[in-house]
């Protein structure tokens, strides 16, 4: 089958694989929509997770069901599925404290295109299908539904992660698609006064859209002074993290009060430490909890993110301002989250 | 002074009483808006926290701080604050433990018009002035926030007692003004399919705007097995209960999946036990949570509800249906909530 | 092979059944400890689950591994095991929503003697061998670790829902080997006044050993009154419930603080509802917590228990107080469970 | 009066000063018996707190009642009191918020030898004195009690904020009197193998006594690596931080699983920046929660740990290998918590 795949750090390309074959418990399933991630440019051009040879991109997908392993039940050849971009092993020892992403080891519960190939195929391996697939609701568009498998998912961790209760007031920073995700995730879960830091314009019009009360430009100053003059001195009761760095910790603990929380979903690429300032952590005893973690992924994740799609309670079509129709796009769709131009929020290849 | 009063059980009347006095840490409050409650119609008619001689009735209010003791710090003679339902007594070892409203003893935070004298006065007394007012944001109308003051705060309650979730699926029983704020509650805290229970056309409208995605009418048969039918056997994830009585519960755990919970905020005046359908209850093994309890009440909970207010995310003014102007017209404002009748979501009275 | 069965409602035997096999995911199990427990008695002779016809008794159980499926990797033949009572089937919705033990439907986690076959066997059946069994540690008996796969993880679930935290005045009704566990379990999680209910004076020195201050007798009249005198009118924090009936929730309710929680385990076999008095629940609104369920099963919760035995922080030695040896003992030892002579707490059967 | 005072950083001595007077909610009492902490050679001689003249030093007390306010109903002259290192006002948005340690202002809960003079004098000040004092029970002996003000109450905290559940394994970092009860605090909680670090012999013999079940020694090599190495690479599913300096976290992280919780309440004195690996915190993805907060204090938190005493749940006995007699034993019980001798765990003084 063909497949686009990183063919080694820096580098990508088309390349001819066998086609995946499904283990009893498993579903070979063939896309339908695919969306890039900004996780498959730092793969390749970053080296994110090491050296990869012609390892398959991708692990945003819908798409339609071609084979299933003998002891699936609840899938058949032909289903529409959305298929989370982190697909635990649910019997393992982590998933059974509560942890499923990092079933077998820590982030191990995100296979495709780090353990295993990716969605980038004209056929993909789902482990666990009955566990980790879940039913495209008739009426909810494939090119939708991607944006369930990772931007909403990793989105409304953040605000998971943070503890969002109904008044909250809550920093989100990072508007990129995780961070609008993030700042619908804390409008979901009753945020108030809800501060999104941000520059560009699109993303800004998305974040009022999506709850932004407040649109705080890092171009104006310290971000935690700003949000600091606006609490009058108090802070505000959550954070979010979902873009910046390393340093962004220490902003985001001075612009909390005492007894907040950080929820943080951003992968660091970067950087030896993560610094917490020690005074304004209240030399360790100031109860600002620091909460970061992988989204969590799997069949019944994806059955509530998409039950609020069906109710019009979420509208991802914000996210997608570029479209593209026909497999082959996913190349230029991968090159524009590369090149980033300013009009960007997500890219969606539809296939079928 | 003038006020409003229980006469005696089945009777009310306007009375002189002599104002109150604030000790150290209390304010003394001119109402400038008032709403009665379902539950000075039951304290009055149905006697239901027993017989009381001349007790003012009333416990919503907005109002203008007139005196304060010489301990309170955050409030002058002037400013026009929220005054919860639930004043608590912030330094009982309930309070301490996380459970105010019931500071010295089992609901004992609600103090106005069980305790002492309510709030249909030309002055009332609030304890603890600091710790259970809040100013009232300028460009909050005093109307729309005594809604804040008992019907939102124990609306929402009952979704943070149900622990709702994002994507959950949520049955609200009631849809009266509280059990709309149940409505509102659950969809803020991001509740995907939202059933909710009622017939009165005026109520089903304001149900809808608050999030409502399916109105169950019980007139059309049993209400679990119509829910149980909807979700093709499964039940729901959460049941809010503001409404119904003793034998609501029964319903409650039928249309509930294991694992799932209750949030009951109505209360219960009569019946000698509220009975749990053993097998539906998984025989006593089925995790069907049963949480209840009064609204918390106080400062911050008023903080956080207003801001919901002034960031827009709560419109309270679909509950309002009748507005009446000048103290006089609190008499007819509780015989029409006594009277019920099919348009009547919620009266107030303003009256500077 | 030869088993030890139910043959109808009210009949037991020996039966001779083909042997178990194995599909990819599973093992076959010879068992080395077992225990009858009460709920055989119940399955048999008050036909609590059903008529069932030949259905082989008995779900606790140690064993050693015979044969594996393919796709199991940590056991292998001769690899001593501790074999929970409930093993539930991971992936399910029921599962990845944090209760495992209604995986697929109510209760549905429990299988053994249920939905197939039981212990009480040469071989038996286990399902998802990797997710579902434990290794037995060295060092630790076997009669000691099936105390494990049922009563210790029973009773301390009581404990869990219960939500014991650091210096709580907690009641254990029913001091059986459930409710003595129970007691150890809310001594472990930090009980200081640890009431327990019940009369047996082997269970009452038992009770003390694990950690009850008190014992309560209900021959000395109504135990919520007993415990409300005890603690000055004010009631416990906390309340297990382990034995009893559906009457025993009025009197928790009754015993116990608003902001409390009752957490009971207890199998309920009889009657229509569980009675909550309305008055002394707060009328619906003084936030006394019910939480009922069955134990969590599994193999982290297995090795999470067994630690505690390896590291002598639970002795569960007191729980057996009679122990028989050779496969065809499960037959006394079951009847003895079924007439309860007064110094009995629990029995085993040692096969190897 | 006469008092024990900080005169300036680097400098302490006895003063005179007026006796302090109650307002309304307050209490003024006589000491009977104190303990020094750390926290007050840190205060005097690094100038933890910044300068303070004349400051009455100490906030470890048991004492006698000898004024109240008139508003004060639960207190009188006479009484035996607790009185807990931190007082909280009750009232405040911060104790409403869950957290009273921070009330008014981060870590401000904190008054004696802070904010106000602390219990080193012949009468000292206590605010809320309903809310913040708790009886000294019959039968527990004052220099026992004084144990609970700060040490056990901050030490379980550890255990609390890391959130110990049964069979946890646990990593206690440091073996003084804090670090003690960090360990005690674990092992009520449910612990089960329970390493910790130190290597004192006093410290090693009462940490052992306490429910430790294995010592590592930091001469041994890298603490994370000998816990890795005993926990077969896996980790533990808890660490506490009662020791140590701001790198402190950097190895526990280390030795933590995914989705494991840091709980920290060591005060951290120097350094810019608390330091989180970023890979061993998995790129910020891998659920290792970091909690680190100041005690809880006030009244139903001394209650609810001498209940532990009075059960003999908790025998605080081990902490005290100083005892001494007499007011102005204080000076030198002070001084020897600053040099530290290798077989002090805690001096107390007792004055009556």
């Amino acid at each position: 089958m063909k497949a686009f795949a990183m063919l080694e750090v820096g580098k990508v390309g088309w390349i001819e694989k066998d086609s995946p074959k499904a283990g009893p418990l498993d579903a070979i399933v063939r896309p339908i929509a695919i969306a890039p991630c900004t996780s498959d440019v730092h793969t390749v051009w970053a080296g994110a997770i090491g050296d990869r040879k012609n390892m398959i991109l991708g692990h945003e997908a819908v798409g339609e069901v071609v084979e299933v392993g003998k002891l699936v039940k609840d899938f058949k050849p032909g289903d529409k599925v959305i298929v989370p971009a982190i697909t635990p092993d649910w019997g393992s020892l982590e998933s059974q404290a509560g942890f499923p992403q990092h079933s077998t080891g820590m982030l191990a519960g995100w296979k495709f295109s780090n353990f295993k190939d990716g969605v980038f195929a004209e056929y993909f391996h789902v482990n666990e299908a009955d566990a980790n697939l879940a039913h495209l609701p008739e009426g909810v568009n494939p090119a939708d539904a991607v944006m369930l498998t990772d931007m909403v998912t990793t989105g409304f961790h953040g605000a998971e992660l943070a503890g969002v209760t109904l008044g909250d007031s809550v920093v989100v920073v990072g508007i990129g698609p995780v961070g609008l995700m993030s700042v619908a995730g804390a409008n979901l879960m009753g945020a108030s006064h809800l501060y999104a830091v941000g520059t560009r314009p699109k993303c800004v019009e998305a974040a009022k859209f999506y709850g932004a009360t407040d649109i705080i430009n890092y171009k104006d100053g310290d971000i935690a002074d700003q949000i600091l003059e606006k609490t009058h001195g108090k802070g505000v009761d959550k954070v979010i993290i979902a873009g910046g760095n390393v340093d962004t910790f220490a902003q985001a603990v001075k612009m909390l009060k005492p007894g907040g929380a950080i929820g943080s979903v951003n992968y660091l690429g970067e950087g030896d430490y993560i610094k917490i300032p020690r005074v304004e952590w209240g030399v360790g005893m100031g109860h600002k909890r620091i909460n970061a973690g992988l989204t969590p992924g799997g069949r019944l994740r994806m059955e509530k993110l998409v039950s609020l799609v069906e109710t019009k309670k979420l509208d991802v079509s914000k996210l997608i301002t570029h479209k593209f129709t026909g497999f082959k796009e996913v190349e230029p769709a991968l090159m524009l989250m590369k090149d980033k131009p300013a009009d960007l929020i997500k890219p969606v290849v539809v296939i079928e």
